[in-house]
């Protein structure tokens, strides 16, 4: 057999867990821990939107890096002296360290470090926005949706592994291929996915029952990016999200719904993909397109009923301090 | 200063005409040039487009190249034997040579072969189509349109001027650009003028008068390419043509013109131009998308009157070598 390189997503090498009942020695104690991202990431805005809307910001401080890793991988660049504030440290790289000082593997982000020891806890982004959604019962604001139901989990579990498989680490499965193969492979199975989820949603507002959940998380956190980044970058062309109509105003429905729009950053988001990844895009050029403005047009899913956070309600709007830019015009 | 690079196309070195008058010794003689084009080219493709308005087939044979040059460019590859049947050659840069033994400059397509000698008459891509249009007198079809009609040539020279600026030429000056400020410029000038041609084109069938003129075949050819190549390659991205309707109608009304769609042949764009640039797409992995199949959707651009062949009427369809393969449906 021909020798063909795949693209595979690495396993989180540090899986602790932070539980209401310290099971891995970690307690969900409000003002310790520090959840490190970058605003370009997708997986790590899947924790951003979940704290958001759980109204965990005061219970979990966030670290933004710089979306320009550079050899020495996520760094406190954007913060006064290049050290972010609280952990004081230079490089993400430094926690895990504290963690594993024989740690020689790739430094990821989310990432949730412990302030008062500065060691890395967990990396493993599966795991986090689950644990944020159901360990921290007495801190949760008032309205705080259920964005794992336990009635739902086996539905929520199933379309997650779909989504994850075939979106969200699909578009990096098409856009890191070394052969036309797996390539093909790749964007035939993200469009077969996208198709599918184009149906299911143009009858229902959300992915799994009729209010926002985990798994509407997740797909948000890789459609937001879809036009801006993976179309392009990623060969990810079929049709761009705008093309898919039902895909389309669902991601425009959440990110007009508190919590999830406000946490995009489009400028980091363009320039780590198209600044990092030069082994695929060399000149580091960022494209100025597409017109964002879209974003803000409106959707029309009320029309299919939905309840957004069940019995709950939306949250306030971000502490000043994390406050994105707001949405560009047509550039 | 800072040094920054700037893509530059060389002016064509081979710059003889091909005249009624014979005024460069290049009489418009039937049966005697060749014309040498690749199907990936756009500046060939105009070339290629005029000769089939102009019904020009039986006077000016066609070679057509791989699209995937090699280190010695363009070749002879899809032929029996690797040779073009008519000049026997392996290689387009034999015929350069024969022109201009020291010749070590660049090999570029259209190119027009004297058959007989083996040498290359013209690569004055620019000239080159003004001269079909204009030097064949009693060679044309019965029917055959008036592709630069005296009363308007200033018109069609100052649109093709723009048109090479900004968008023929602009979309090169994009996806080569070595700077980020090379490539805003480059984009910000592409879609001003898109923009100024989408305002024209939305009361007006054709650019210049109500008839095609050598304009729309410039226009067309970098159209024809824009969102399987140029919106992502080219980082072209602000919209794609789909999404200009007017450009977008107009384009679908060219391409559904006999002499137009005919002559587009896809694979050999995406793969030329995703497998040549490695410089911009190393993996030269070429993307399976866009959909293409909206090419043939109606364009309802009859609506605006024209007479798309003036006093004329459309060619017949191209010869039996010269098919292209069907338009391919959704990837």
């Amino acid at each position: 057999m021909a020798e063909t390189k795949e693209f595979k997503r690495s396993p989180a090498h540090f899986t602790d867990r932070i539980t209401a009942d310290a099971r891995d020695g970690w307690p969900a104690e409000p003002g310790r821990y520090r959840l490190v991202v970058s605003r370009a990431c997708p997986w790590a805005n899947r924790a951003v939107i979940s704290r958001r809307l759980l109204g965990l910001e005061d219970a979990v401080s966030l670290a933004i890096t710089d979306p320009i890793q550079d050899e020495k991988s996520w760094r406190f660049t954007l913060d006064p002296g290049g050290r972010d504030p609280v952990l004081g440290i230079a490089y993400l790289g430094e926690a895990y360290a504290a963690r594993e000082p024989d740690y020689d593997g790739g430094i990821s982000v989310p990432a949730v470090v412990d302030a008062p020891s500065g060691r890395l806890v967990t990396n493993d982004f599966l795991q986090i926005t689950l644990d944020l959604a159901t360990e921290w019962g007495p801190r949760y604001r008032a309205g705080a949706p259920d964005l794992y139901p336990e009635d739902r989990r086996d539905e929520i579990d199933a379309v997650n592994d779909a989504v994850f498989r075939d979106i969200n680490n699909g578009v990096y499965r098409a856009g890191f291929a070394h052969t036309q193969e797996r390539y093909d492979d790749a964007y035939t199975r993200l469009f077969a996915r996208l198709d599918e989820l184009e149906a299911r949603l143009s009858t229902r507002r959300y992915l799994v029952g009729d209010t926002i959940t985990e798994a509407d998380i997740r797909l948000f956190a890789t459609l937001v990016r879809f036009d801006a980044v993976y179309h392009g970058h990623f060969k990810c062309n079929r049709t761009k999200l705008t093309e898919m109509p039902a895909l389309w105003a669902y991601s425009r429905d959440l990110f007009q719904t508190p919590g999830f729009g406000d946490t995009i950053d489009f400028d980091h988001i363009k320039r780590h993909y198209y600044q990092v990844h030069t082994g695929i895009n060399p000149t580091a050029i960022v494209p100025k397109g597409p017109d964002l403005s879209v974003w803000r047009t409106p959707h029309h899913r009320e029309d299919l009923g939905g309840r957004p956070f069940g019995d709950g309600t939306p949250p306030g709007p971000p502490p000043e301090a994390e406050r994105v830019p707001a949405l560009p015009g047509a550039a």
